[in-house]
């Protein structure tokens, strides 16, 4: 905003909304990328002109890149303590205050004691006094704490300041802190309100210690606190991004039982359907809600994973939709639905995507289906040695596309925590998934194919990457994918022409695991629908 | 070498070769990598010693290198006008002295003066004065000339400064310039004997001009004089090397015939090699020497365009292997024989690798090499988008091998040249292919396994990028490659029942065009035999 002309930059799925919600008269709306903030600042504004920026909004890196980006110009950026449009902002509502509760051992299979001593590890070899943690969930990961101030993330909100020796201080809102925390954590951390925060930053920085911090996740004001009072700052990624990353026995333990549950509520959202909407009579608000009661019924739903993509027809290759009560569409007779879903489980988080025929599919349709699918038992399959990145794999998922002159723009999979965030870091299947898979790695496995204007097909399974393993006949061993997800494919959306007898054999070994895992769980009315489902293909 | 201490640093191929011809008396043996040079000086070297380098035979990025990591021990780096090794060196061989000969536009393509065009274009751009090009295939391709100064790689020793306008300079001995190269450049260039360069160097620094150089190719010579007489350097990677990697026309048309030519000599070759090798009687030495004189048989060979690696039995394992007369195995039956070979035609350079059996394989033999070309055959004809890099598709060679637990260790395929270097860059197909695939790169596909102390396979065809194209169904343009090498593979090591049905088309499709297109090159036997080495299988 310049003094006499305001711009709101959006990201591109935004800006349809952004027109509608906001005054355009005032406010000019631009799409990033493509638009840069950064040149529109440098031709609206004159040389020692400054722009605030509030320091509790854009970390260290977006502030350095910033800074960087205007300084040919000769404009400057200032921090601001304090947002003057929240000085307007009367109808704000008030911060969260959902209480904190323990994350129990037997789920996350390592204590807060233990992973401590870890990032001590990581400070002593960086040569660190201190290590401050600002993200949410590597504050949840690494205190076995979690929390209800994030729609569909169970964190709460804190930070911490890790010392490389000691207790480590927990900054968080006594009236979330119940006996539970307290208890578990009365000899591990220290408790401060928030509010102290900056004080024991100042303090670090009299003492003229080394902190170490993630630029590109820390907002820019405890940098600039830390710098003032005299602090060293050395740039490092949040130890806790990638040793949360590898699961331990008891997360994979808890992935699995999460994922047995989850797929027991699929399936029956599946025979529901297959029984409901084949006329044309549910929508796609109907339909998500109609699958979050089948997870809500298993007892065990904290909450869903994220909004779910409940998309029929031609909004399945709208990549992003989110379905809205007022303009739901049907789930019409010769279509096809994709429903792209998860569950936030205390054991496991799940996500999960599959895409359904509405009556009679074209060939068209089953060739397409066929295709991503071929990419995606091709990725659950795959072999490969340590060493491999995701970026190795992502081509496997796209191959089969690609030689039919399609392919998808989005990555194949992104990384999924344990109650947890449903994306994180820092591997992914994708062209700049640069990181090395480890075993113990949940990631996503989503290839996709989408035609505008008609239908979009995703097929999502979770899966673990496993650890190094000897292969009869061979010399090296290999790492591999267990899927953790446990629900059919729609059948009628194959078409095994297109399917070597190995992808084949791989698919109905998985549709016979599906049907034998949950059957248990299941009514005799699923158990005959899952069995008709799951027959084997040739 | 310090004082009193000398030590050698070798390619681990090269330590033993090392041990048995140097004095190992005076000189320690160490094998790079592994053991770091700049390690050793800083063990054996005090604070506040010197080490001499010699300037014309270190480039600029490798004595970065070195001083940054001497930087700590307080050891400096000395650059020497003369090695004193020199003056020791009495039988020093003369200095290639072979002509320069002109590569004529029907070769090339693109004349000499629309390169340089090209090249000033990139100096625009940079904002620099001028680029001194110092690697000789960079010359020899910007100028449209050749040589015979380094074995396998037709190049004349010259190097060159290309000013942003007017004419560049080429710095080559008199002695190598015939009528021929002087009148097609004529208007183009300005010849100087080498022993101008320094003159002309230090001119360019009396002016404070701003010179391009690439740091990773060019003799630290030449930035340290630049430097000295005030010039202003901008490292840059080599333009030439982008640009030449990228064929035209002409040389893609000279490729394919000289992959015609060089299909027949080699179709003959393993016609002979099946009569006269299958008793025992032939060694490594005299099947490569065979091989060679096929090619010589066309009248067109300029030379070999590397040493041929030709390997017998456990041989075949060693990846750089090199046979000597003294110490040939011989073919023997029940064996594996491995030939990677290549030519250097004025319109084309080759590089082929084939596996043949020798007497009766293995089912182990069989179903290794099948896997090998199952990734072989899974590159030859992938499709992929425009911006795919060679590390995105060098998985797709690994796969079959990484399923039964085997793998190689080394990339799947370098770039080659148009009568140039066999290896060039900047693409090639490995896990650190960054660069993006252009149409027109020619490239080889050469997968492999190897079983330490009993055999080797290897398949390698060159192929060439081909542009985006439609394909029917699709919606988006892919690449692909035009397979250039025309010659069977064994069709005695192929276990049909491991391929799926798409690669036995592709396999059978290739050999049905490898036989159509050398037929009329060969004599009755030779058809007869290609006949049955190309028959469909299934």
């Amino acid at each position: 905003m310049a003094a006499d002309k305001a711009v709101l930059f959006v990201d591109g799925r935004y800006t349809l909304q952004a027109r509608t919600q906001v005054d355009t008269g005032l406010f000019e709306i631009l799409q990033v990328p493509g638009h840069r903030p950064s040149r529109w600042i440098a031709e609206h504004l004159a040389e020692g002109d400054a722009v605030g920026y509030d320091v509790n909004l854009h970390t260290v890196s977006e502030i350095a890149r910033l800074s960087k980006a205007l300084e040919e110009s000769g404009i400057a950026l200032k921090p601001l303590g304090a947002n003057p449009i929240d000085g307007l902002w009367a109808d704000r509502p008030a911060p969260p205050d959902g209480p904190a509760y323990p994350h129990g051992l037997a789920f996350a299979g390592r204590s807060a004691e233990e992973k401590i001593a870890d990032v001590q590890e990581t400070l002593k070899s960086a040569k660190a006094d201190a290590l401050l943690v600002t993200m949410l969930d590597s504050v949840a990961w690494l205190f076995n704490i979690r929390g209800s101030d994030i729609k569909h993330l169970p964190v709460v909100i804190a930070s911490a300041i890790v010392p490389v020796e000691g207790r480590p201080t927990l900054f968080i809102d006594p009236k979330k802190l119940g006996d539970n925390v307290r208890g578990a954590l009365a000899d591990t951390v220290e408790f401060l309100p928030p509010s102290e925060l900056d004080s024991r930053l100042e303090a670090l920085g009299n003492r003229k210690v080394t902190v170490t911090l993630d630029p590109s996740t820390t907002p820019a004001r405890f940098e600039n606190a830390l710098k003032e009072a005299g602090a060293e700052i050395l740039h490092r990624t949040d130890p806790c991004i990638a040793a949360k990353a590898v699961k331990t026995a008891a997360e994979i333990a808890g992935a699995r039982a999460a994922h047995l549950r989850d797929g027991a509520a699929v399936v029956r959202f599946l025979a529901w359907l297959d029984e409901a909407a084949q006329d044309g009579g549910i929508d796609e608000v109907q339909a998500a809600g109609k699958l979050e009661s089948f997870r809500a019924d298993t007892g065990e739903l904290k909450e869903i994973s994220f909004d779910s993509i409940s998309a029929a027809g031609p909004n399945g290759a709208v990549v992003h939709y989110r379905p809205m009560a007022a303009t739901a569409r049907k789930l019409e007779p010769e279509s096809l639905y994709l429903i792209d879903s998860g569950a936030q489980y205390e054991d496991g988080t799940t996500d999960i995507t599959r895409t359904v025929a509405i009556g009679q599919p074209t060939p068209e349709m089953r060739r397409h289906y066929t295709l991503v699918l071929k990419g995606h038992i091709a990725v659950s399959k795959a072999r490969f040695p340590e060493k491999t990145r995701g970026q190795d794999l992502d081509p496997l998922a796209r191959l089969p596309l690609w030689q039919a002159g399609l392919d998808y723009d989005h990555g194949t999979g992104h990384g999924v925590g344990s109650f947890l965030s449903v994306h994180e870091g820092p591997q992914r299947l994708s062209r700049t998934g640069t990181v090395e898979l480890k075993p113990g790695v949940i990631l996503s496995n989503e290839p996709g194919y989408y035609r505008e204007g008609e239908y979009g097909i995703r097929i999502e399974n979770l899966i673990l990457v496993t650890e190094p393993q000897a292969i009869e006949g061979g010399e090296r061993e290999m790492m591999g994918f267990e899927t953790l997800t446990l629900a059919p494919y729609d059948f009628r959306l194959i078409e095994p022409m297109l399917l070597t007898s190995e992808e084949l054999a791989w698919l109905n070994a998985y549709h016979a695991r599906v049907r034998e895992t949950l059957e248990p769980l299941l009514d005799e009315a699923e158990i005959s629908w899952l069995a008709k489902a799951t027959a084997a293909l040739q």
